[in-house]
């Protein structure tokens, strides 16, 4: 007999849960148990009140979930009962910086079927919702998506200077380092830099600066992760294009 | 009395129409007129049986339509019989390419109220859907999101090789230059790349190789455009993690 077991791999967007896609929701209505992270937006689970949900976020846990148990857990759940259901609802998109490659793998090895659903990430939409394009036409052809979560010097800024938009997801606790790094590798001072915290959900705030004074600028609001930086000529279109903050303050 | 004058700019997803998100699935429900382009799924449109429809895609246009005479539309649209809910469907992300940042200038500068709905962008799902992470832990620390389309010597390949993951959309047909070019800035041939056309639909069709191999490999398979290709060493998790043309053939 084959196994119902079938994990689907579900990016749950950035935060506004109206930007979950469609199969997402259907994915959703469908599983038999729900494991969802820090970063997807709870409100989600009103479309599986069918399934078990199962909080495996590595925040806010009163012990500490490892990847590897999160993992784990996950083949463990999908091969229960003769094979199960299982929506695997991670924060932003599955496949950036979502360590979704590494639960793809685990199912490929256990011979569980899968599916990856993906979400839109919070490094385009949350720039967006604050009203910066990553690209914009003679401002910026390219944008790269970076975690600030590195050691120092192990970020090579000095051999990025060809991208004209960079997004940085986590490390906004670095975001002094950071910048001084990017100075130093060639990035003008003046280039204008934008954190946006809880992107496109009620509580976005965003702080602009320069990449000299970002830092400084995101102490003194007080803003703290989860949050977005992104550096470039595009930060200056925020001007004309926000519209989000607009009609929700912040 | 205020203009009910509104602009949703949508992004459609890249192929698969489960991918739309449930924020610009109500975007087309509520709209009065729907301008949609050529990579946007005309399937979407059951979305919106009450709209007029409107094709503007720059491609099968019998005659050549610019984006200057798409965002005249758009804000002529939006203003006719005093003021109309119009849902702009675009390709993949309205910001990533898309030119949604020209069009969120106009609804500015003719003061029309718009909104962003960000759509999942081919150049993270099309790499999913094909068993591609952009990202992976030990394997790729960031990614770039580049255009093709540029002219030779202007892409400064030279100066991005602090990216471990390069994503290049569009510019299929130059894939010879491209590929040169990326080995004389310094990366390595034997990089592994990955070419996805029609990425996320039933009609995806995946092409892999190295750096040196790859525009042979598309040119002899005949894949054309819409097509992403993928540079960098996560294109080997392909072997373990596809799960879509697995499912679909090709």
């Amino acid at each position: 007999m084959t196994s119902r077991a079938f994990v689907s791999l579900i990016g749950a967007g950035p935060g506004d849960p109206g930007l979950l896609t469609l199969k997402g929701k259907e994915a959703l209505a469908r599983a038999d148990v729900v494991l969802f992270d820090y970063l997807a937006n709870p409100e989600l689970l009103r479309h599986c009140p069918q399934a078990r949900t199962v909080y495996v976020g590595k925040k806010g846990f009163s012990e500490y979930i490892s990847q590897e148990q999160i993992t784990a857990l996950l083949i463990a759940t999908a091969q229960e009962n003769g094979g199960q259901r299982v929506a695997r609802l991670k924060g932003g998109d599955v496949y950036v910086f979502g360590r979704g490659g590494e639960e793809a793998e685990a199912c490929a090895a256990a011979g569980v079927a899968f599916e990856v659903v993906p979400g839109i990430s919070s490094a385009i939409a949350a720039p967006a919702y604050a009203g910066i394009p990553v690209t914009h036409r003679e401002v910026a052809r390219s944008f790269a998506v970076l975690t600030g979560n590195v050691k120092e010097g192990d970020a090579h800024y000095e051999r990025l200077s060809g991208i004209d938009t960079l997004v940085l997801l986590m490390g906004v606790k670095n975001l002094d380092t950071i910048a001084a790094e990017l100075i130093a590798a060639g990035r003008a001072p003046e280039t204008p830099a934008a954190t946006i915290q809880w992107g496109t959900t009620p509580e976005q705030r965003t702080v602009t600066g320069t990449l000299a004074t970002i830092a400084d600028e995101v102490r003194r609001a007080g803003l703290e992760a989860p949050a977005v930086t992104v550096v470039g000529e595009v930060v200056r279109l925020r001007e004309k294009l926000r519209w989000f903050d607009v009609a929700h303050g912040g």
